[in-house]
């Protein structure tokens, strides 16, 4: 049972999963930090019950305690939590479960294999597979969850209870828990979400720098509305998600340059019959996408 | 008043229009004509009310005739509605308007040059921005042009009945009518439409052909499936879309691709600021797309 639940970040994620605590899973008790406004309007509409000052706080008195702020800023509390479970521990206080929502998970094992030593059985990286492009509380949805994967870590050095705790928890949310290795996670989701990410920033990027910047936004129909969508996304946030992942979204890269210059070499030459090819053996694998819906 | 609608190419698009004709603008009869099976399925549905053996001989006793053909086809027609045409004014009887739906407007605008003589009076050429990734008849939408823009080409060459009746036809469908120069059109979709489209097939290609083919189609979230839901679309028909844009396709490609080499430098270099700051520039302008919807 978790009679509080501590949410340090409380931006589009961690408000949503406030929200959710509180309307769906009814925990009673809902404390959190975060930089900014976003913990007061999460306060306003009734998903936080207490803004601690820091982000260790939300360890005090916490059952779990989800860690839901940009991945560089998960990788940079480690230590500052590990030295809070520390103090809770010699002052004979119960420790929370921990877990995240991070979008890329080896950089965040990483610091807590460095930071937490003997604590790291105690947190479960995770990552809910659900967003939006809006950010901030003020962008909270508490169904957001609701029918959603939630991957977490297969490690054997998180303890049974952590990993029990933390499963149930997102299942009160409306979730499905699965479980996935952190490296094939990060080389999937370079794949299916971070460089496809930054294509659709550069899309839109390279139509900002064009001539036709202003036209565009009036003539834009929903394809470019579709493809594009997920570029008005924070760009911190996503820089720093791109960045926590360089290397896979650098290969993931590597393979849509290649596709582009196919494409464009096709177009060049005017070569009808091999552009088609190109576009159809992309197509067959969207259509397959379309039926796994 | 149109007694009979003429369509050639009974895709989505052409199927949308007999369907939208028969059920929202009440026109008694349509005739068509299109390669496969797709007249057919409009005919079962009640939006086609004979088949034409061929393109021709669905100007004879028509007031109006859509050419909804891919841009290829429509421009390879030309010499031969201009020869029925002439046909039909030997023969004394009344000439049809006609209008087009092709996606690019200049290679079709050129053949219409080359081929319609004194009829060129006739011909509006036009572009309804409204779309689907889905093709044939089985996808057709008679509310697909409502509160949707057609464009249609301004060209003094035009006859007042003819732009008046394109006109009229248009927006009994539902559709709102707006003027264009052709090339400006081209220029502008090239950059939000034909490239896009090209760049979402890339995106889809690069994954296809890269190592996570399989495990990417059972874990895309709704970024990745919005990012690509065009690229599902017919590959036959966007090569031919895209080849009939070539040169303003290319352009739309360098910058684009000038955008996604900005963006990999500054993720190889681990430039967090620099990243940051290029995402932020795209997300300004996404932003102020969704603003303007």
């Amino acid at each position: 049972m978790i009679a509080q639940l501590g949410i340090i970040g409380v931006g589009m994620i961690g408000a949503s999963i406030a929200a959710a605590a509180v309307r769906r899973a009814g925990i009673a008790r809902v404390v959190a930090y975060s930089p900014g406004n976003d913990a007061l309007e999460a306060q306003a509409a009734g998903w936080v019950h207490r803004i601690c000052a820091d982000a260790p706080s939300c360890l005090n008195g916490s059952d779990l305690v989800v860690l839901a702020a940009p991945v560089g800023a998960i990788v940079a509390m480690m230590p500052q939590l590990a030295a809070r479970l520390h103090e809770l521990e010699n002052a004979g206080l119960p420790l929370p479960h921990l877990s995240d929502t991070g979008s890329s998970k080896l950089s965040i094992v990483a610091s807590a294999d460095r930071a937490l030593g003997r604590f790291r059985c105690r947190f479960l990286p995770a990552h809910p597979i659900a967003g939006s492009e809006r950010s901030g509380a003020q962008a909270a949805n508490p169904d957001l969850f609701v029918n959603r994967s939630v991957l977490v870590c297969s490690d054997h050095r998180v303890g049974a209870p952590t990993r029990k705790a933390v499963s149930a928890f997102w299942e009160r949310l409306g979730a499905r828990v699965e479980s996935i290795d952190p490296v094939a996670h990060d080389a999937l989701y370079g794949e299916v979400s971070h460089w496809p990410h930054a294509a659709a920033f550069a899309l839109c990027l390279g139509i900002a720098r064009g001539p036709h910047a202003e036209q565009s936004l009036l003539r834009a129909g929903a394809g470019l509305r579709d493809t594009t969508r997920i570029a008005a996304s924070d760009a911190r946030l996503w820089s720093d998600i791109i960045l926590s992942n360089r290397d896979h979204a650098l290969r993931s890269a590597q393979r849509h340059l290649a596709a582009l210059r196919a494409l464009v070499e096709a177009i060049e030459t005017n070569n009808t019959a091999g552009l088609c090819e190109l576009l159809e053996e992309a197509a067959v694998w969207r259509r397959q996408l379309r039926d796994a819906a």
